[in-house]
């Protein structure tokens, strides 16, 4: 298959690339390198050190037949220019990483707020556009996020988008039966825009019959895939920083210098996670599993288990002896939820997830430990606020 | 009260001002006169003899002592220049009409649907983004669109925003009531980011406890008010263009001329209607009951009766003797609909509507048959295709 990749150099795009290349198929990057730019604005740097997308793919290229090419397009901005990469490229599918993908980033500033709205939107408004005038039957895989869901509804499970739901129908006395966008309640801007992306998704199955995927993912733990493993140059993106660090890599963070895990209050929040390798395995399914024209968009939840914060600290603990420290929740949320999710859809099509109980020690020897010369301590902290 | 206006030159906007200024409050207009700049793309001119937004001021505040004030800003592009008008103003209620608000020009051409979405978005979300930065406790009046709901569940009452039902819940074997959103179907890329911008107020009413109140409209009817008619030189606009005139507004120009009135297909949509004069109550209703900060968006359906697109035509058809002609639908919906609404919060509120089958000969008379010189019937026909 021919395969666009929209975000290709991120964290998970730089591993979907390397993975969907090394199955066979032939690879389009399109990247407009916002996430290093960010980095630089934060003064921020990846813990593990990883290449420039030019010798990424160099690398790859001179090690594989299968080879890998880039184009820099920033897809909110430049419409034509996207839309002529499709069509010379003309892919079979495409996979939309290119989003802005922090809370804590999201909700920082005004103008940080505002570019999430602004690039997100536009970035998947963009594309959807340039499908339809392309006229090329395409498969669009969306990276979403469980945050989309809120925290669900009093211990029910939440089902993988779509929700069942019973309306009283006063004049005829009865109650009918239909089904339903499950009903969004995102927990910050970032988040927001995964909503509204819902709505275009769901509005561009039906008006133009496009075949949309879309992932709702946990947060996604593990840095190394078997292909970054094949050469150090190939390495994957490592966050730890306050805004594009997920809770798991500042506590292994924390714990290879053997300062005390940062708790946010009770530690009560429980969390999606999943393994970046079942990520990619995942991604891989989806493409192969699309939804026909004229269905409505295909929702599964790309997670495989939850914790709460406090147990992953815990766990770290156990095993590090590095101890807790708990300090005060910069989110708007409550203290304790509850988290039930069903991901039936890839279990059935063949996923056998990876658990963080028995990998998380490789990430703490093989990442945090062998890099923590390159870790700033100061810049853990999260220093946005929800209130 | 300050209100500010966005979009104050616009068809809704313009009799907003002038009311609200007439009712003693202290009115200031932003609008980058957008409108205006597509009726240039477009090649087509309002029926009734707009004066510039400069003249329609100076007219007004020479025979008033309660004078109105006007600012040229891109709210979608401009966002500091927004911030510091709300800081120098200090609005107590903001109007936000400022988005671009025809289905067929948002389904016209690539370039039309992302101008849409890209301004719509930018504007609703510059504005969140910056009520919150003032600190200021404004009240935020949306003027949203029926069109936002799609056409109803099987016969039954389409509320006003907010939908009870009922979730099974197999873990405890019960059904769980709870009251989520409308859940959206929206018909073309307009509609679309009416839809988007809810979940946005959803957002900043949850998150930064704002006061907002979304009027989900009909399609209004009627083209003076009480204070446009003070003198010619007030007037408001009548767009009969395929793209921002209404099916009301072409069969009225259609039947000044005496050419048949074109119904799109069987003419079984049925569609949802206000007068502008009791568009005009609904907004002075809405902004003396503002919700409670903390509280999720208001949202009231101003729209007070609903009609078949043929019964229209017939209706015009008697009044005048005009014939009618079906032509080809170019929107992707059913050929027959039925829609029933609730629009008991103005009612509630003291709301007493004015019914086209009384006033719609004046619209015939007084605008239509007055000004027919400046038609140019080749604009009728709709020209933007949905498939």
């Amino acid at each position: 298959m021919k395969i666009l990749i929209l975000g290709g150099d991120g964290f998970c795009g730089w591993p979907t690339s390397l993975n969907l290349s090394n199955s066979g198929h032939e690879v389009l990057i399109i990247d407009n390198l916002s996430r290093r730019n960010i980095d630089n604005e934060l003064g921020v740097i990846s813990l593990t050190p990883i290449q420039s997308i030019q010798t990424r793919i160099n690398i790859w290229n001179k090690n594989k037949n299968n080879h890998i090419d880039f184009i820099n397009i920033d897809i909110a901005q430049q419409y034509s220019s996207l839309l002529n990469a499709i069509n010379e490229f003309q892919p079979d599918a495409i996979i939309h990483f290119a989003e802005q993908r922090a809370a804590p980033y999201s909700m920082k500033t005004p103008q940080t707020k505002r570019y999430t709205v602004d690039n997100n939107i536009n970035a998947t408004h963009n594309l959807l556009c340039a499908i339809v005038e392309s006229k090329l039957d395409i498969h669009l895989v969306h990276l979403g996020t469980m945050g989309v869901y809120g925290y669900g509804t009093a211990g029910m499970k939440i089902p993988e988008g779509y929700l069942d739901v019973h309306i009283k129908d006063d004049e005829n006395q009865k109650m009918v039966e239909t089904q339903i966008l499950y009903p969004t309640n995102p927990g910050s801007i970032y988040h927001m825009t995964k909503s509204l992306d819902q709505i275009m998704f769901g509005y561009y199955a039906k008006n133009n019959h496009l075949k949309i995927t879309d992932l709702h993912q946990g947060i996604v733990w593990g840095t190394q895939t078997t292909e970054t493993r094949l050469d150090e140059n190939l390495i994957n993106r490592f966050d730890y920083d306050g805004d594009y660090g997920t809770v798991l890599n500042r506590f292994l963070v924390q714990s290879a210098l053997n300062f005390p895990l940062t708790v946010h209050g009770t530690g009560g929040q429980t969390r999606a996670f999943i393994h970046i390798e079942d990520s990619m395995k995942c991604i891989e399914l989806a493409i192969s599993n699309p939804p026909k024209k004229g269905q409505k968009p295909i929702i599964r939840n790309q997670m495989t288990e939850t914790h709460k914060v406090r147990e992953l600290a815990k766990l770290i603990s156990d095993k590090t002896g590095t101890k807790i420290d708990n300090v005060e929740n910069p989110r708007n949320e409550d203290a304790e939820n509850e988290l039930f999710v069903s991901n039936k859809s890839f279990i059935d099509l063949g996923l056998k997830p990876k658990t963080l109980d028995n990998s998380l020690l490789e990430e703490v020897e093989m990442i945090s430990k062998k890099y923590q010369d390159r870790i700033d301590i100061n810049m853990i902290p999260c220093k946005s606020l929800w209130k």
